[in-house]
């Protein structure tokens, strides 16, 4: 049975989030400490300093070859399920449509793993939670949200070609802007990638910017390192004593910019109720029983499958935010399912770890 | 005897402070990440932040009634010894000056305890050292930077006697503008106290001041807390978690807003060559050899007695450069001080560390 110590353990480690949070929050709206402007060096401090660190950091002591695959086997389901749902719906229903799926999509499975997850499931679950909610965050960084990247970019590139069928010659300039990086709270570079049009080898074309875009992405830097790890090269302490020094910070300041974020928003809802709704049932929802139906499906059960649950309810990654707002695509159903899922995760998350606690 | 492991483990503390101050010179001179307005944005996220929080979670846990007495009795001695020198030379010497005397005891007196001192004392004495330090740096906060503010401002108030006996009447405007504050990096907020003019009871004005400067630091917080901890009250988990989450960025923010600072500075030594090494000497060599004369007149020995001279010889306060800026009294000194001791520090204090393990 679950007893009030444990939900006072998941408090515990949720209240420093919001205490951060909040911080961020009041420094703008009421003790008036930045300027927009200012806010914005925070933010791009998070996103080029800290966070990159901090998943580096997390994902260092990952060892790719000891992962648990039933877990990230069940993950994989649970996302097939929904992708061919989605499909399905876009298909076959009447008010299906390709960009409503994409922004279900994102909404059922991408989570904010490291900065709200691993406290969270330390606290519930010990090392071993926080072990697979890294190995999942690691799938989802590097498959999943290359993934959403891929789908928004063909989208964008159909909404091209329709438009510019005949505009367009021989002139495909794909401009990867790097300077315009600088938003992501979970370590991934946003590239402001223009106009690259349908012709001929637009394919290719497009495999490149992808290509670059990984290739920018502090995420992929982790990648590198998984592959050292391979060849056993251990981090000496000199070097991860300097990465934490720094990576240390990566909670705390990066719940302190979504403050800021908030702070700076006219409204906490910005896309009315029923779409907020819509986002928090796909979230809190859709998200984990898709993932339940592929744990068990997989045959996890115990801890293991109370954690694929639960790491599936966290609230909203922040990166599919950013994704949203670059390709301008439901900016603020995703805006305000970050924030207001922030919100209303501790009685969520809670709710969901005393119902697993009857599972056997 | 020291061997080449311990000087290892030093480094190994020191390091990751340098790598956190790179990356604050880098993101401004190399990579341009920042605008000095930006700049400005970091420094006040430390100032208000991170730092007055790593304060405050250090100090609460120092229990004021278990101090190590003898080590803060040699640590009084050793500024009095300072003091006297100071005074003498003032009267006495023809270049002797009370502008410079007050410097000359910034520069020998007032060390980075926290930032710096933390985690080298750890590597080199353990726990034991770390308790020692935060007991001097609790001492500093509350004493010596106290004192320091009033000697700056009796100077400021003397100057302005001398300027304007006749032309200022019955009033006496003392504005204290909180919203001047924003430049510590040790947790203390500089506060521009503009015109507090002597006549009749300007004494008890001046008292007022330094009254208001000490309720608006965030030093005096963690007072505060220190008298609740006589009353024997305990900080619950949450509390102190919610604390960490900020602290922690700490020494990283404190170390790469400091390196911010450098990138922002035309040169890094501003103030010529025969006065940085004045300052240095003062710094490295005079306040320890001042503090091992108390040490040794207390009767300290072994570990206590190296901690002793040990964290005499840290870099400079930072929180000195800030009241020597505020109060416009050799600012390039101190900031040269600052900047140049911080780099030379790690070969001065791996040498006092093995000069001092053949003390017996």
């Amino acid at each position: 049975m679950i007893g009030w110590e444990d939900v006072y353990k998941v408090v515990v480690a949720m209240v420093p989030l919001y205490v951060a949070l909040i911080l961020g929050y009041g420094s703008v709206k009421w003790w008036h400490v930045f300027t927009p402007e200012q806010c914005e060096a925070i933010n791009r401090f998070v996103c080029f300093f800290t966070l990159p660190l901090f998943t580096f950091e997390f994902t260092a002591h990952v060892d790719p070859f000891k992962m648990n695959y039933l877990f990230i086997g069940a993950d994989a389901i649970s996302k097939f399920i929904i992708v061919v749902v989605l499909a399905l719906w876009a298909k076959c229903s009447s008010k299906g449509s390709y960009c409503w799926s994409i922004t279900s999509f994102s909404l059922s499975t991408l989570t904010n793993a490291l900065v709200v997850g691993v406290p969270l499931m330390k606290a519930m679950y010990g090392p071993m939670g926080v072990d697979l909610v890294v190995q999942s965050y690691v799938v989802q960084a590097i498959i999943w949200l290359t993934f959403l990247l891929f789908v928004l970019e063909f989208r964008r590139t159909g909404t091209n070609f329709s438009a510019s069928t005949r505009a367009v010659g021989d002139s495909q300039v794909i401009s990867v802007e790097a300077g315009a990086a600088g938003r992501d709270l979970e370590g991934n570079e946003d590239i402001n990638v223009a106009s690259a049009s349908t012709r001929g080898p637009s394919f290719w074309s497009l495999m490149k910017v992808v290509g670059l875009k990984l290739a920018m992405n502090p995420n992929s830097y982790a990648c590198f390192y998984l592959v050292s790890l391979r060849w056993h090269f251990k981090m000496p302490s000199i070097m991860e004593e300097s990465i934490l020094i720094i990576s240390k910070a990566g909670t705390g300041t990066a719940m302190f910019s979504m403050g800021l974020f908030m702070a700076l928003q006219e409204k906490v809802i910005a896309c009315g109720t029923s779409l907020t709704v819509f986002g928090m049932v796909l979230r809190f929802i859709a998200g984990p029983a898709a993932m339940a139906i592929g744990a068990i499906a997989v045959g996890l059960h115990d801890d293991v499958l109370r954690v694929a649950i639960i790491q599936a309810a966290l609230p909203q990654s922040i990166a599919s935010f950013i994704f949203a707002k670059e390709y301008g695509l439901h900016a603020e159903v995703l805006s305000t399912t970050v924030i207001f899922g922030m919100i209303v995760s501790i009685p969520v998350l809670v709710a969901y770890y005393a119902i697993l606690e009857f599972l056997h």
